[in-house]
């Protein structure tokens, strides 16, 4: 029999173990320099407790390795027989620093999906 | 008419900007901590003067993000209308480091073709 209150504390640590990381109403994710397990946490339990289809993980600037490195962590070590890694796609965009230089920043998107 | 030692000069300067940028057999270039325009003016050239069909720009670990970048600056600012990115690969490989902890390294491989 589940007990109610072990559902609860296990909700909590879950989002203990996830802190800080959003999840946007389109199920992405916005990588940036939280600890990285809170990320794979994150990815992993979309998939797993909130029977997501799809997951984005975004990112810019120098974050772009680390994005590659939860969605591989993701989908090699947690998800191996529920996800894969559907699409990538990289773009960038120009603008003027607060220097007025034109500076270009990079950007990513890796799309996971159910196997 | 061409002067044969003006040729010989611009290929010297050519190989100044892009010194220290292997570019492999199978045309590919491995981003590491070379100069960054060093990498763009080697893929740039690849297309414009060795007249490639095909390039593709190679990265591991924190270099990702600076393969990404090289990929963006060389197809949407100098070969805006002669290549552009055909195909993203992602992958990873899990190995022993030296103090025998099992670490997770990821990987690209961005391919840029003819437009």
């Amino acid at each position: 029999m589940i007990n109610a209150l072990d559902v609860i504390e296990d909700e909590n640590k879950r989002e203990k173990r996830m802190e800080g990381v959003k999840m946007a109403a389109d199920n992405s994710v916005f990588i940036g320099n939280k600890p990285f397990m809170n990320y794979v946490t994150a990815v992993v339990m979309q998939f797993t407790t909130k029977n997501s289809e799809e997951i984005i993980v975004k990112a810019r600037g120098k974050f772009i390795s680390r994005a590659v490195d939860v969605a591989e962590v993701a989908t090699k070590r947690f998800l191996t027989d529920q996800a894969v890694i559907k699409n990538i796609k990289i773009d960038s965009e120009e603008f003027q620093n607060e220097q007025g230089k034109q500076i270009r920043v990079s950007s990513i998107e890796i799309t996971l999906g159910r196997k």
